[in-house]
């Protein structure tokens, strides 16, 4: 009656039918989870997450200097027209980068390659495109002296407007061991000790934590696309980039799928060696997706598209539109929050030159 | 034993002594008092404190339209040069000015006049030095064209490059009421918006609102001074300044005593009446302390000095050191802090024109 039509071969056949459904399902499951083991622990080789800080013991952060160096980021006054700050090329509500495929220096004076973002930028090997720069300390540094950067003739003329602006205390404060704290190297030491506490982790610094969810499964496809294609023999490490310098155009010239209206020789020019005809450095691809345009001379303007070249001049490679889709899905999950002690903005002291100085 | 020299002569002056001691302060505190009383009601009659918000009935400002106009007060890449944002000219970490005698606007061009702060400014009864803007939105929407600010051809530049950015969405939801949200006119109608919310209350206000010991004794001389000298005759109201347009120069030239290198018209330039000539909107004082350099032409560097270039040529007055001191502590009463929505960067689109357009 409960079974009417009850029978020991039909329940025989139903539970071997569950049984395989259950182990089909259990099975694949467990590949499944093999698969995803498998993609972290290879991810985990090439790919680091961010440390909390970026300081060192050759570059602390003890928070005067850090406050001494975030007024310094957004100080427009040291520059010789009053108008450019760090701020200006790395803007936080554009994830420290201007936009531009070049950027605009002092005087409107044009810069010769694209602003990389400073997130994070203090993990990297090298700064500046042709890594001329040995750190962030000494990027800056050099950058207040920089024709078309900051336009100052000299360090005198720098070290005078800071005394002007009554930044000595401060500085007094942020190097208390030093006599003469007030030194061109020091105000590098000052900006390079702020940048060093601009870390924003992402998504994927979650997954590589072991939260397997934190990532799509269109973004682990970029992911495996990622590592099994080439693009993670350069950009890998904590900054997913930003530690070697290679030939840009390995298959082919790249100013040909750029469209790249200079051709820039890269490190080259800096060395006038051979092998380093070409020569950039790796960028880090944190939060890339937020940074357009692309490359050293910001030729290309979406994200898509540097894929595509990417995969051309370096790999000798085209990937279908759905393997761009996906490895852009994993870029994305490098996209992290701007960090609230760049977001928000400092209070500079308020002093006027009434002619520039 | 206990008073070993008690005697009733003895209690009797000794109690007359704090008698008199006692009406003697409590004669002094009720005059004091009075005083106080009576500085605070001369001061309610000259000045309100400031309004939480500065929407209006014309000009509301919906979350939407706010956060769309904040997007677009940071953005630079609305300017012909990709350089220049509202917030080259107000930056937030200058109390929303630029600390230049005269701003410097899109491909390095001089603008002719200093930058005012944007804090508080909407309510002004008029925008710019010469009050040919009728209040904020309509400054910002000129501004996109002007010639020395954002340089822009005309306003169909402006809006392909909203939508190239892509913030036709965000113009939408900003305007649902409308067919046709994106127009110049939105555009300053939603930067306006995003302006309306930049209220930043000082202990002044607080002082209007009843507290006294909001304000430190130099800081009410220098109110009393203030208003008796005749400086509350113009700089007056909720924003100490900014209802009227006067006549620079009632006494004596003006640009003899401030040294301005050139000689400007004021208004008599928009309007070409004889009775406009010198005439300029009378500024706000509100973090007047944090906005050096002074004056249409930012022609006196600090504050001390602006003060007595006032007394002598608007009231044909000289204030001793003591005075001016004084004002100064007044006019610090009226900074307040920076609003997190004007300090705090937004997050702009991630779109980047690889040739500027």
């Amino acid at each position: 009656m409960f079974h009417s039509d009850y029978s020991p071969a039909k329940a025989f056949y139903c539970c071997l039918l569950l049984a395989l459904a259950f182990f089909s399902t259990g099975g694949s499951q467990g590949a499944k989870e093999e698969n995803e083991r498998q993609l972290r622990q290879q991810a985990s080789k090439f790919f680091k997450p961010l440390p909390e800080t970026m300081a060192t013991a050759e570059y602390p952060t003890p928070p005067e200097r850090v406050s001494l160096g975030k007024q310094l980021f957004f100080e427009p006054r040291l520059s010789a027209d009053g108008m450019i700050s760090c701020a200006t090329c790395h803007r936080p509500a554009l994830y420290g980068t201007d936009a531009l495929p070049r950027s605009i220096g002092v005087e409107h004076r044009p810069n010769p390659r694209n602003a990389p973002t400073v997130l994070n930028a203090a993990l990297q090997n090298w700064q500046h495109w042709r890594g001329d720069r040995a750190n962030v300390e000494d990027q800056a540094s050099k950058s207040v002296l920089g024709h078309g950067s900051f336009g100052n003739p000299n360090g005198e003329t720098v070290l005078a407007k800071l005394r002007a602006l009554g930044y000595a205390p401060a500085f007094q404060r942020a190097f208390p061991e030093t006599d003469e704290p007030l030194t061109l190297e020091n105000l590098g030491k000052a900006i390079g000790a702020y940048e060093r506490t601009l870390v924003s982790p992402s998504p994927f610094d979650n997954y590589l934590q072991g939260n397997s969810g934190a990532l799509s499964l269109q973004a682990k496809e970029g992911l495996r696309l990622f590592m099994e294609t080439g693009c993670a023999s350069c950009h890998n490490g904590t900054g997913i980039g930003g530690h070697g310098l290679r030939k840009f155009g390995v298959r082919e010239n790249y100013w040909q799928a750029t469209g790249s209206q200079v051709i820039d020789e890269g490190r080259y020019s800096v060395t006038q060696n051979q092998a380093d005809k070409y020569v950039f450095k790796v960028p880090s691809l944190r939060h890339v997706t937020m940074t357009p345009p692309y490359f050293h001379d910001g030729s290309v303007a979406t994200l898509p598209e540097a894929i595509q070249v990417m995969a051309r001049v370096q790999l000798g490679k085209t990937f279908n539109p759905q393997q761009v889709a996906a490895i852009a899905a994993f870029l994305e999950s490098l996209k992290g929050e701007i960090p609230t002690n760049f977001a928000q903005a400092p209070v500079l002291p308020p002093k006027a030159f009434n002619t520039l100085p």
